[in-house]
């Protein structure tokens, strides 16, 4: 049975939790509020890996801790059973005296898995499950895909013209530059974007292309792993991918170029190059990837049905031929926000489209 | 000249503002931050009209108030320069001694119109404006278009089959019931963004064919005035649009039906409904309108132009037939999130569509 106040501290435990957007991989996002008597006496929520989890940091927020044993805990994630970085949630909250829990989705990895929710039963806790689930289980969408599925959560992320391109006809000419079809605010996003996300893919034909570096300077947060999908194993006199640095790599069919070892990663022919991406990412416990492109990497992707999000722009111009944008197949559902032409004045004065 | 420090500054102040989003009308979002030597030492929001403005908020959050006058206060609107429900924030900024004023977008309703920044000046204050003045327009962007347009700010709402539907053939048999294209998260959404608004509209054939209450139910904020657009003025059998109560109001064509004069509003032939009904919430200071259709009253706004921002979302099913969705005309530039049909088992175990 759900109360209307469960409602009330969970979506509390959400607004916590997703604070930390982007800063907790591998771990999820979670928030914990604890309530005495109609009152809440103390939340956290989980900052880093390694850091306090948000049971804990709620717990510890608490001033009279005689108080918790005849107060609630409201958690959007089942407490973990397990020594990580740090001791059990669990334990704990038992220990701490703390006789009912309310959670918001079970925990399905491998290392929780309703253990968490089972010892707290062993030890005579009232524990209440499901609360906002559904919600829940967006917030962390990117924890319960990695776990589930065992691949990356994966975004697909393009801008195009009114008329579906999503760039101008390539004359190969020297006038190559990358056309800004949004505008600073949608850059702005972009950066939020790369920053929310683990990993950043691109084709090396948009590295030669566009000359993006794939890192966050327009937002603050994490910089996500950037890697380039190629061929050859050529990306260009890009000064952002060379040099053996840890924070790029280049898969390749080729092992026929000047990119040193520690950044190159031989993709196996036969197998669909997307596959072995996720393959990899798994494998390095990495839970999300952000791609962007170009168009023969979406369209991958997406013909495998190796995407889960796709976020698109679509600017006002009509470019009347050049790259096809994608076709997104496979999808269930979508949100779109338009704006029309008579708020361009209102707030795009530096829009720097055409 | 814009510092690295304005910026972070003027951010905070869009965040502190945005938390009262929908609870300030008819008044702006503002939020405000002071700075000395480096060091936040004060904020605050507006929170809703008659209580303190930003400014003041921000000013009575400091305990040592000898540190104002070496300060530097950031404010993403103009401060103001008149006596309303409060006293002008100019006069108090000026008389708390503090020099220093960063400014995110000027204040253009005919009260301020450059008068606080005027104001300042004159009494000596170095103010710079302009500081993140995209962000700070878009932010309140239901304000100035109402200031400037001198019409409510319109956002269209509707939801979609595939193939471009909004709702299933009518066959005039007893199954008549609404089709939900979009599952529950979505629901949550629409009620929120109901209580962001300052009114809500929709067409007669709606409310008899949907029943809908045109309420936040679902959120917790505001209750919007609620509209009813009808040519005959029969609402049908919704018990939420009966009887004398101030909230809600009938436009019709027709004279000649049951509801009370307080909520009836005959509309004259010959100048566009969408108009009258803009022209109307202007004189009653109604800064915003959210309309939630049909497709008949969408395409009417649209063909006018009378729309700033469209909200839609699409589901995966294929109606074959029915209502053609509204056509979007005059689009400057949006944004989609599209989900996967993959994902459908992580988050949508409650999804009450077909």
């Amino acid at each position: 049975m759900v109360r209307e106040d469960d409602i009330k501290y969970m979506q509390r435990c959400l607004d916590l939790a997703v604070k930390a957007e982007g800063l907790t991989y591998p771990n999820p996002l979670v928030g914990a509020v604890i309530v005495h008597e109609g009152r809440i006496i103390g939340e956290g929520y989980h900052l880093k890996a390694g850091g306090p989890h948000a049971e804990v940091a709620a717990i510890d927020s608490v001033r009279d801790r005689s108080l918790l044993k005849n107060s609630t805990i409201y958690v959007n994630l089942e407490p973990c059973s397990h020594y990580g970085k740090t001791p059990p949630c669990a334990d704990r909250i038992i220990s701490e005296g703390i006789r009912k829990i309310v959670v918001g989705a079970n925990d399905t990895s491998d290392k929780v898995s309703g253990r968490g929710i089972a010892k707290l039963r062993e030890a005579g806790c009232e524990v209440r499950t499901g609360i906002m689930e559904n919600e829940s289980r967006y917030l962390n969408r990117r924890f319960f895909t990695f776990h589930e599925k065992k691949r990356p959560y994966i975004i697909l992320k393009w801008a195009m013209s009114a008329d579906g391109f999503i760039d101008r006809p390539r004359d190969g000419k020297k006038e190559n530059k990358p056309v800004w079809i949004s505008g600073n605010p949608e850059k702005v996003l972009v950066h939020r974007w790369r920053s929310q996300e683990q990993a950043i893919l691109a084709g090396a034909g948009t590295i030669r292309a566009d000359n993006p570096q794939l890192n966050v300077r327009e937002w603050t947060g994490n910089q996500p792993l950037r890697l380039v999908l190629t061929r050859s194993g050529a990306v260009g006199q890009n000064p952002a991918f060379s040099g053996p640095t840890g924070t790029y790599i280049v898969f390749t069919l080729s092992n026929d170029f000047a990119l040193p070892d520690e950044v190159k990663i031989r993709l196996e022919e036969g197998i669909p190059a997307a596959e072995q991406v996720a393959s990899y990412l798994w494998s390095r416990n990495i839970s999300s990837l952000f791609v962007e492109g170009g168009s023969e990497v979406h369209n991958h992707f997406i013909s495998l049905g190796l995407w889960d999000e796709a976020r698109i722009f679509t600017g006002h111009q009509v470019f009347g031929g050049g790259v096809k944008a994608p076709e997104l197949k496979g999808m269930r559902h979508s949100m779109q926000s338009s704006f029309s032409k008579s708020v361009l004045d209102l707030y795009e004065r530096d829009f720097n489209a055409s």
